[in-house]
């Protein structure tokens, strides 16, 4: 392990990171919040900085950069910046316990938008900008991470962006790393401004639609009332932000290659195909399951569509307490959360490519036991897969299930039941938001012991960093002295 | 298809299951329970006898018999042996409902143990007889089918078998298929014998002894009163059951082994090891959790190692109210329902070696991260395996996932809330018996609706079938004339 490398880097990072604390203090100067609204932005920036600026004072000699080393920064710069992160709402005193804070913050930056707070109302219009800014950046991050930086890592991503976006694009893509990063970030800034400017055409003030388009780019959730989109109360506000998610959730190399004209990839691509037959069918199946608890039509298919995009795409927002619904549906919103958003967008989950990959592997299987000798291939947006590649996707299913079971234990001893104590632990894992019973819409997280908070917040950030950077991290390998 | 044939192999196998209700009629005729003990026998064995003689009256001239064939007769066998082994519950009235019948003897063929009955005391001792028999003949198609006739077919169990049981012995065993199931039989019948006088020893009565040595047999857990084994009251019962079960959740060429002297395959067996090192890690676990419900050590010792080996042998014998424990010892228990007992026992759930293999990826999967051109090779039992193997193995896991999901989603079409309806499923498709709260051990399944009822017989088949052969059954490719 190269420390200095790792130093250096980090200091980086966190010295950038200060910077971020600029815009909450703007809000706090136009909203004249006065000093009481600047210093818990001003004293985080300036601690933030000035470690920055020591940490990369002296630049490494070795320049050697690894995966080990590459794990190691990822992993801890989230863990970094969810705890400096959390320091503004602990110096305003708005949540003043660390464990608090820290949940707040994490569930921030990893888009997941799970809340301690029941009443966000409270807030100062600074500390709300900054709750909602942190999804902005954890969406910027994971774009950056999952597109630019992870191919060359991890061939999983780099697979699925391979079979995307065929050939020669994908090569340019992985080549000019900057550019792309560029490009992306071009897409994701230009496409939360048209949803800005579509919620404030919709009657929405100003300053909540800069933070929901925030909280659906990023598929985050953190909104501003403590009925989230509830309060606004408009069939054209819920369809806006609906399919916002929707398209936030989905493939921005799809994006890149409606941009440069490919639109013959954009209809190819088996995954988009899935994602929208998921999500079809699961508004089909809950529409038909929840007749008796609407007498509208109409309003009951905008707040199940609403619902089904909020939680496939993991964002959060809630417009209808769906712990009203029955249980029938709860299970298929249990399982939507499992599902995910498509690989290379802001969501979490498993991601719809793995479940298309699980689900034909599986029928694969199925019909190579009729004929042993003869195993079937399976192939993915065309091409055929490896058995390499459909171990690594395959032994992700192991790891992803043994992380959640140790989580749902270490929740288990002191939740209150089952379904919370579940959902708590799919709607963090997953980076939804609100899960079910005493967390779901009309509840929040703020009732859970420090041991859950915490642990919860482990889980947010290792299902935002698909769990082996945080795994690399807790080895003792990777920080045995060779 | 040749139909013909599985016509053919169809109709002995149930001329011969006519035959098993014999000895339900002799404890009617013990007990003097007169024409009313008898006729609900003497129906449907004639059914059985009669027609079993019908269809293998033309021996097919055509003998063609494949792995098509076999799964659809295995499939076909077990449906069919529950709706005939339904029909005594039904004519003799006491389980009148053909739903309620069907699930009922499904649990018993698939040593499941889930039941519709509230009070087994009500029920004349030849139907109790044939509630708990049905277990031990579960038990013992259970034998044949995994060690002697799907070593050939599928390769996961011979590979384990191979695995665990080195060279020479296991080409004996799959060489002469008569031979070891003689064997296994012997091992069954003998070690079931043991059981009996052991619990006579104890001062059950002769009659519960034997039923309950069926029970824990075949890993079933039908027992005898409402209160399960609760009844007896007796430390040294509950721990001759214990053990009991923990033997039969054993893999028997283990037994083959020790009874062959080879007493270094038993030592060296990794899946052996795991097997006490989960149940020790289980109770220490639950012992912890349970501190406070329990005023006595000892009281509390037998109780949760009574309920673990319970239910890691998937038997589902009760001497405690689970529900009352804890939050957490229900997710231990939860996941002890998904892990089973051994490969190569009466045992269900996903079987202790696929959990080794599943642990063990994924902790080459993390490894080989840090190393992407180095992939880490996954030992089981000393020996290397293949990729086309942890294929396998791992796409048991997503069609488990698939099968699971679809039973939850059908059974919370009707079932009272998340926990019931969860634990209604696990407990099925693993073949334990009782899962939590209103089926729980206290309660029963006799309240759910009939189409959870049908739902969760289906589930118990294919949990105990490893889900391919129903799988076979169902898919329309079979059935296409070709």
């Amino acid at each position: 392990m190269n420390y200095k490398i790792v130093r250096y880097v980090l200091g980086w990072i966190i010295l950038v990171f200060g910077l971020l604390m600029i815009p909450s203090i703007i809000v706090a100067l136009i909203y004249r919040e006065g000093w009481q609204g600047i210093y818990p932005f001003l004293i985080p920036m300036l601690i933030s900085v000035a470690s920055g600026f020591l940490l990369t004072r002296k630049r490494p000699d070795n320049k050697d950069f690894y995966m080990r080393e590459g794990f190691v920064v990822v992993a801890l710069a989230w863990l970094l910046i969810s705890l400096l992160g959390a320091l503004p709402f602990i110096i305003s005193g708005f949540i003043p316990a660390l464990a608090d804070a820290f949940f707040e913050a994490a569930s921030g930056f990893t888009t997941t938008g799970s809340s301690v707070l029941g009443q966000p109302e409270l807030l100062p219009n600074s500390q709300l900008f900054w709750r909602s800014f942190t999804h902005l950046i954890g969406g910027m991050g994971i774009l950056v991470f999952v597109l630019a930086v992870m191919p060359s890592i991890e061939s999983d991503n780099a697979f699925v962006m391979k079979a995307e976006v065929p050939g020669p694009i994908f090569g340019k893509l992985q080549a000019k790393v900057r550019n792309t990063a560029r490009v992306l970030y071009l897409m994701y800034f230009g496409l939360t401004f048209v949803l800005i400017v579509l919620l404030v055409l919709g009657g929405m003030p100003i300053f909540d639609s800069i933070l929901h388009a925030f909280g659906a780019a990023g598929t985050g959730g953190f909104g501003t009332k403590s009925n989230s989109v509830a309060f606004y109360d408009s069939f054209y506000l819920y369809y806006v932000l609906a399919f916002g998610m929707l398209i936030f959730a989905g493939n921005f190399s799809l994006y890149y290659a409606l941009f440069s004209r490919k639109f013959k990839a954009v209809f190819r691509s088996e995954e988009l195909r899935w994602y929208l037959s998921i999500i079809s069918l699961a508004v089909m199946l809950i529409m038909l399951n929840t007749r008796e608890v609407y007498d509208n039509f109409f309003v009951q298919l905008r707040d199940v569509f609403f619902t089904v995009t909020s939680i496939i795409s993991t964002t959060g927002f809630t417009v209808t307490d769906h712990n009203a619904w029955p249980l029938f549906s709860h299970i298929i919103l249990l399982g939507l959360m499992f599902v995910g958003g498509m690989a290379g967008s802001t969501a979490g989950g498993l991601k719809v490519s793995r479940i298309v990959i699980y689900v034909k592997s599986s029928i694969a299987e199925l019909r190579s036991s009729l004929n042993p000798n003869r195993r079937m291939a399976v192939t993915f947006e065309g091409k055929t897969m490896s058995p390499q590649l459909k171990n690594q996707v395959g032994n992700y299913l192991s790891i992803y299930i043994l992380v959640f079971v140790v989580l749902l234990l270490l929740v288990s001893l002191n939740a209150p039941n089952f379904l919370t104590a579940f959902s708590a632990v799919a709607a963090t894992f997953n980076n939804i938001g609100p899960g079910f019973d005493l967390v779901g819409p009309t509840g929040n997280f703020g009732g859970m012991s420090v041991l859950s908070k915490v642990t919860l917040s482990i889980g947010m950030i290792m299902g935002r960093l698909e769990i082996i950077p945080i795994m690399v991290l807790f080895s003792p390998r990777t920080w045995k002295r060779t």
